[in-house]
């Protein structure tokens, strides 16, 4: 170990106890995003931020507006000959209900058997915390971080950040960087480090079918009128086989095969409980050519998360209805792109539309692409090395089959992979009642982050910029 | 023709000024079934009726309980070899609103260019007065009418008639007959006789498909857990191939193929406007093997009246649905049993029913058989006499592709046929706000009815029993 990182790791020491206070203090901010009541604290949280990043050695520290709630943007650039990492994070926190299945008030913090109870400590106020405790000791040790850092906060997460792509793609030239870091996720369990490596993409349509310009009586017209619903579901049948595969054409197109260490690295991720008996469930379903977990986490999915028409009230309505609807979406991999799965839903079902009914397809909001490090990457190996020196454990790649826009984010806008490299673990009741952060958590996480830092700085051949 | 008919005719003459006077007493009071405010209502109603009856010279009437509203059955039996008919109607009328629409107030009839205003007053208080002034005037020409007459006037028709089958059932005896005459119903057009010679039946199931035990994130599932929508949609699919055959094992066993003279019968109904351009539709669907107006009035459908499960608001929600449901009803024509059609269909779900998920299929209420009369059965041919010796046209056999229980209940308890012969006109805004009845079909329907039950006084052997 060097003696810079020595010193920040005695940093890490000497002010941890400070730690439960400055995360107490973020929480107690009810930064809650979706509801315009709380504009003000949102903007109060946004305020914190930027005065603890200052407060951390910032020299650079900016709130910066955008079509919502504003983007914190922090920056500490010494020396150009450095890597420079952005770390991203948020300072907005989910609402707080239902409030009676609180034993404490959510937004006034209390530290219980090591652990601090609030909405945000956990989702992604010990988060952004961490990462800017972590900068601030090397700082301590060194005079500077030892790589360039931008810190990017926004506060708009918890809504689906509507305004953190144009936010990207105005302002490329401030947010320049090697590697991006996202102080928002979390690992396996409780000492069980992990990186995620991928996310899945999105794409989805809505699909609506016509008939008759009005609900029919179906004594009177049955038989001889194309029926909407009966159309919809020989469209949506369409669109898979019985074994889960896609049938939508050139759905595959483009995939890369998983390559044996990542089937491997998959296979590894230990299992959470029984999740089939917990889901009342005997087996797993889908294509015969993956394992349930590849096909859980990296294999493209197609579903069918609504699907409505006629007659719904109970006993019977002899109705032949005049309309059906369904909503299809699919999770993408990498090779995917979302316009383009769009496009070929749409065209399928135009093609297989039986005769009689009209459609009509639109494509739904909330597209995002795949997001995927290969397993080889180096910045992996020195994310890892950070972890095992505080945990003790090598991390596992894990895999979300989630959507996590960000990432991919960085990748398009700033041509730059984003390594995960966060601490919440999944007891902390994220968007739940009595949300938490373990204290030891994160002191562990802050030296995790010093780690990462110091092992950037070394190797900054390691950060293997994905474009360009 | 006969003096008998002619004193009839001439007493329907003399006493026709009155008529519009009684229908108007009738539709003063609000016999509305459904709704409980109005039971007083619906009593005095069948009281009036029975005291209409009275009047008109039966010595035999009587208000009878039942589950629900009571039934009035009056008979007027006085000659042993002659045939005996019952006549068949109810005292009931549908809710008026909207209130709004109405011109004159619905429960305060009134005559405007010959026609007099008001709820119930084609569906079905004319009837029932039109078929009871018949009988008075055959009685005021002959002492007693030429055939022993029972009535059977129910008040629960609006609602269903849920009490009429076990009243057959329970009183076979009291209501034996040769002949059932239905009084509700209608003819083609004004001054256009038709006579109803088949409805459909009905059977129909509620599917359930269940996946998981609780809605699942599509993320974290997607591809891995069978789909109910999905599973479902593959059901529905099943049941029916793209030309609209049903493809539900034995659904078209035991149906016999309609005859030349059906099909050239029902070929010679007359059109209703151009019902594809007012419907917003090109061109009709079905089997081609059959006509649209084949496929709408005598052959069976399969329909899915109603679907739904997972999401249904506006934009996203990725949700993997724990359940799918949906309704479908058969119209059934003669040949296919209720009860037997629905387990075709449950079986057909359960022996599809994809891998992952579990359905349960349930018989919905409301079933009922098809009712068909032979083209050639006599006593269409007395009918027929009897409406072109008042209108001056033949009637043509029409169908109805709903479904009618009362005409096969009286043939499957009583075992005798039901003749529709009722004068309602299509343009009488039955349910609709503004219903009204014409005073000169008043009249022409009572000589009609007065024609066919000389006729059916004649010639016995016309009625034609379909049992025993």
């Amino acid at each position: 170990m060097s003696d810079a990182l020595r010193a920040a790791l005695d940093a890490v020491e000497a002010r941890s106890p400070r730690y439960a206070d400055d995360l107490a203090a973020y929480v107690r901010i009810p930064s809650v995003s979706t509801d315009a009541a709380h504009a003000p604290d949102v903007e109060a949280a946004a305020r914190w931020t930027a005065e603890r990043l200052t407060r951390a050695g910032f020299p650079d520290v900016r709130v910066m507006p955008t079509g919502g709630h504003p983007v914190v943007v922090a920056r500490w650039h010494h020396d150009p000959s450095a890597p420079t990492v952005v770390v991203y994070g948020h300072y907005d926190v989910q609402p707080p209900e239902p409030l009676e299945l609180w034993d404490t008030p959510p937004f006034e913090p209390q530290v219980k058997d090591g652990k601090l109870y609030g909405r945000g400590a956990s989702d992604d106020k010990a988060g952004v915390l961490t990462a800017i405790q972590a900068v601030e000791a090397t700082a301590a040790a060194g005079g500077v971080p030892p790589v360039n850092v931008t810190f990017l906060i926004e506060g708009e997460e918890e809504v689906g950040s509507p305004n953190l792509l144009p936010f990207l793609e105005a302002n490329r030239e401030l947010l320049e960087a090697d590697l991006a870091i996202s102080a928002d996720g979390g690992i396996f369990g409780v000492g069980v480090p992990s990186l995620t490596v991928g996310s899945r993409g999105l794409a989805g349509v809505e699909i609506r079918v016509r008939g008759a310009n009005a609900d029919l009586h179906s004594g009177m017209y049955g038989g001889a009128v194309a029926n909407p619903l009966m159309a919809l579901s020989r469209i949506l049948a369409s669109m898979q086989d019985e074994e889960g595969r896609v049938l939508v054409e050139g759905f595959y197109d483009g995939i890369p095969e998983l390559t044996p260490a990542e089937r491997a690295a998959i296979e590894a991720v230990p299992a959470e409980g029984d999740e089939l008996a917990q889901l009342g469930l005997t087996e797993w379903w889908g294509d015969p050519a993956y394992s349930a977990r590849e096909r859980r986490l990296v294999r493209p999915t197609l579903e069918v998360n609504g699907m409505w028409g006629g007659y719904q009230g109970p006993g019977i309505k002899t109705v032949l209805p005049s309309e059906a609807h369904a909503k299809v979406t699919c999770r993408l991999v990498a090779g995917q792109e979302p316009d383009d799965v769009a496009a070929k839903l749409k065209a399928h079902v135009e093609r297989v539309a039986p005769r009689g009914v009209s459609v009509s397809v639109t494509p739904l909001a909330g597209k995002a692409r795949a997001y995927q490090m290969p397993l080889d990457l180096p910045v992996l190996e020195l994310a890892a090395d950070a972890m095992e020196g505080v945990f003790g454990k090598r991390p596992f790649p894990v895999w979300t089959g989630g959507t996590v826009p960000v990432a991919e984010q960085f990748q398009s806008v700033l041509g730059i992979w984003c390594l995960y490299f966060a601490f919440g673990e999944p007891d902390n009741g994220l968007h739940a009642p009595n949300e938490f952060f373990r204290l030891s958590t994160l002191k562990q996480g802050t030296e995790a982050t010093v780690r990462l830092l110091y092992g950037l700085a070394g190797d900054p051949g390691a950060l293997t910029p994905a474009r360009g």
